[in-house]
């Protein structure tokens, strides 16, 4: 008799322990999906061969990282079609670009853009990051719960 | 015996409660984040200074009010960028923008634009509303489960 | 006593199983809503009158179908507004669209902008489908877990 006590409160135990871990590891999923206030991710798309938006998304960054603490975002700017124009050695934002990725966010050009309008990864500056399609990334990064903006 | 038996009942029982809670929690969750139909969510963005766009907005907003009830639709826009013009006192949309405030959406200007572009409250329709960045706002509209449109 | 280890054991057996069945029904929640690497589900806005931005949408669909494989992506095209002029009969893009469409993606025309516009369907392509409300059509792709692209 106190013997199957002991194994009913032990299995009450375990049941306590199993749901609680499940309730955990349910809130810890609504966070990285939504809802983390103290740590927020966000994607910036630049699509548009356009200097004034270019600049609008620097000083985005820049505001985003004030208000909440640059440690505290993560911030990735992907650039795709015309877009790349950013990204180039020559660009009018360059030393814009290298100062925020000096505060360790992601500015990456996309490959299938650069093959489709024949420009090499020397025509780029040389300090930012690429991947294989801006969009799929975007996408996988909205998927991963970042928020979406494009200026 | 009929002792240990009435307690390992009682664990059942309390392992289905606990069971159907962690669901209906689960459920709830889901809702809030996504899937309500009958109450949709969704922040307007507007960066650029371009009455068109405004027009085009106001539309949007418009349309979905109509289709669905003003009442089952949480709608915010937030401007910011060149965007802000959209709310000076002598913008083009302002009676547009008193309308669309009378049916209990948000309009609210950033800021931070604000004080970049130096534009004081006196320079904006009194109609309207603020917020601290427009962009921290619209990422904390998505985690909250609100759709995004750019239009 | 014998019995009691026996229940007790059928206890924490149906503990598991309802522990595990739920842990599962998250595990399909979260690829439902958001994670399924194999299954990417997104919806272009096409609402700018500008062939540029309409190339530059059909590049897109056309590379995220490359990558990953037609099957294995659920896309959308929504246009309305100014973007409706993609999808008319004598759209300069009406060949890539014919072409889109025979992958199996979906493209649709808001119907609230063609009456805004007075527009009909004879005007359009024969091809495109329609939506009665294209923001509302995007919002609520959103709201499945459709990534939300704005070339």
């Amino acid at each position: 008799m106190k013997n199957s006590l002991k194994i009913t409160y032990f299995a009450i135990f375990l049941m306590l322990l199993f749901t609680l871990s499940s309730a955990n590891a349910h809130a810890a999923d609504t966070v990285a999906g939504n809802k983390d206030a103290a740590h927020v991710r966000v994607v910036f798309q630049v699509s548009d061969d356009d200097a004034k938006k270019w600049n609008l998304t620097l000083n985005n960054v820049k505001n985003v990282q004030q208000e909440l603490g640059a440690a505290n975002v993560e911030i990735e700017i992907v650039t795709y079609g015309p877009g790349i124009n950013m990204l180039k050695f020559e660009s009018t934002v360059s030393d814009r670009v290298d100062e925020a990725l000096k505060t360790g966010i992601k500015i990456v050009a996309c490959e299938n853009t650069m093959k489709a309008m024949k420009v090499g990864k020397a025509d780029m500056m040389s300090t930012i990051g690429y991947v294989p399609g801006g969009v799929i990334e975007i996408i996988k990064k909205q998927n991963e719960g970042y928020a979406y903006i494009r200026p």
